[in-house]
């Protein structure tokens, strides 16, 4: 059977990612509650309740844009590699398993961020959980790349090596921002807000720059 | 590398936009909640608590339509804009994450109409989601469109230039909108719908206009 | 300018309907509840939990191949639909308004009909949407085909013919199970039971036929 | 109507496919719940009740990797299947009423494993649901090859056997799966373990192994 070790092209697979990406960036909304009429005994009430969502907004920010960059990356990474396998194509389903799990530690986050006794460890969580995601991108990317494996036999070797140098700035912060939530919370969570924010400063845009 | 500059086709960029529009547009339906069983002793109970849910079916219906008519536009703006940029696909994504947020003020609409003393902050929030997504609507629009900079060479500038004016009623009449919410609520409704209901009205569909 | 009246391409329509239809037709399992473990003090008892599920079942079995087969004729009449415009785009948005609320009804006829007293108003209104669902079919099928507005040049004018005359059967019947519900709730189901099976007899799938 | 029975192409059923597997695979996590707060005093416990998820993870890890494979061979299946008809169009939109079916018995698997008198009922309902997506997986299959009905005329017919056959794989290890749940339900869980893992594995990956 030599269908099963035929290099495919890849156009289901982005199909398929984009969805699983678009549903991932859609459901986070669903995170977010609104406040139970009980809670508030007038206006002025409710508007301190929708004040006091400030976490679940935050986490939504976050969350958000780090998928939209994830998607963006994942994207580009596809004007390079043209061809697709069995192998590759299971490192994509885990990846994207831990893609479409977002929404939990990201809803964790948005609870806990107000208990004091409570956001060291969803923070060091949500942290843990995009550490994981940032490294399945690169299992990902280095599958594909290695020894030229389902490269674009026309690909620019130099943009690939530096694509790869950037994309380990990713597993590297979050790596930071896990270890920062067992310091200090906030600093954490800085981190998180720089990467968001990378992503709007062109010249520093890092691991993020191959978006297309 | 002048990859990272390239221009881009816009083809995946407006699957992974169609994607997010209808997912968020068939997430509005889970807002709406069946009547709990306890609620409703016998069968006209159950009639009345249906009926009581007219501001679910309301938030449900001006949001919809609301999204549809953004799609609508979104997609049509593709006939004059042929490229992308790394810009432009940030733009967008700040964009989607406001649209994809819209079933989180309407469930709060739908929840708070009824309540005299939650009504007027709902709707101002409301309005002021709707006014930072035709802000963002504008954002994309004038992005691509300045300079001529990601624009079809062919694209007729007449027309790009009547769009432009046009969209500019969109922020104008939710802006309107959420100041109206504090002098009365009902009245700001009334904006949403007249919105709402331009769209079937082909003469004076004004804004809405360059719907395919 | 002429480019608003110009009749366009269907593609992004399609695939905006199909996106429509694949999410509405997956959200209908969020809407079958685990039972709470409280509920079942033993293994007995979770297996009589389950079993009271049935109008859950019933419910996402009905909704699912109902949607399935509307997704089916949707997709089929853009064999004969070559061309779209702007009360196209509108009519098939106000149609996927009502495909994408049919979770709603389908929750409330499962909650409702082991409910004596409530299970009347939930089936009148279950099929009271799929009556506007049906009657929005048409409208969508009988603009296009009017004075051939939207036709392919080519198609086959006995077949577009025999498809309006079938597309009736869809209004009448829902029709006929909205006035069963006032009479006899199990009669009621029984016409969507049928319309149901209908699509597995190919002899007599009706106005389900065209589907490809 | 010569229209009715024509064999029709495959790519609208492969997008709508796509699209339920892909929503399907994403709602899973919607059934992970954030601990509530009330049951965290601090931040100890919430560790704990983040442990204590578990089954919630594991039935989240073994439903994405199951439905990932399933969306593989799904995928990989039309590099046989050149054509459709209605028939086929329907067994696969009962196929996909069951895949979407699946985050039901994976919450239900995810609430009971922990519940002595629970887990054996869970875990029965489990396996029988895919036991019978593993069924309608073989009838999407061998409707399409009986008699050389919608197969690529230039499909290998050698390869096509094989795959045949491998295909029994699935109905005989999830049947297994369900009869060991009523002897012992780590047991049961184990085959679905296994066959999880077989994914990961090129020589024994059996029935999974025409994924692309």
């Amino acid at each position: 059977m030599t269908r099963r070790t035929a290099l495919t092209s890849t156009t289901r697979l982005e199909a398929f990612s984009d969805g699983v990406f678009a549903i991932a960036i859609t459901l986070l909304v669903l995170e977010i509650r609104v406040p139970p009429i009980q809670a508030t005994a007038n206006g002025r009430e409710l508007v301190t309740a929708l004040r006091e969502l400030w976490p679940s907004y935050l986490g939504y920010l976050i969350s958000f844009v780090t998928l939209g960059i994830m998607w963006a990356n994942h994207h580009s990474m596809f004007r390079y590699v043209h061809r697709s396998n069995f192998h590759f194509l299971l490192i994509n389903v885990l990846f994207l398993m831990f893609i479409s799990f977002l929404p939990f530690p990201t809803a964790l986050l948005a609870t806990y961020l107000p208990v004091p006794d409570g956001r060291q460890a969803a923070t060091a969580f949500y942290s843990a959980v995009l550490f994981v995601i940032a490294l399945g991108f690169n299992a990902v990317w280095r599958y594909a790349v290695h020894g030229d494996r389902l490269l674009d036999p026309a690909a620019d070797r130099e943009a690939v090596k530096t694509i790869s140098r950037r994309y380990l700035i990713g597993p590297t912060a979050y790596g930071v921002a896990f270890g920062l939530a067992f310091v200090n919370v906030w600093a954490s969570l800085a981190v998180h807000g720089i990467l968001t924010g990378l992503f709007l400063v062109p010249e520093h845009r890092g691991w993020l720059s191959s978006g297309a």
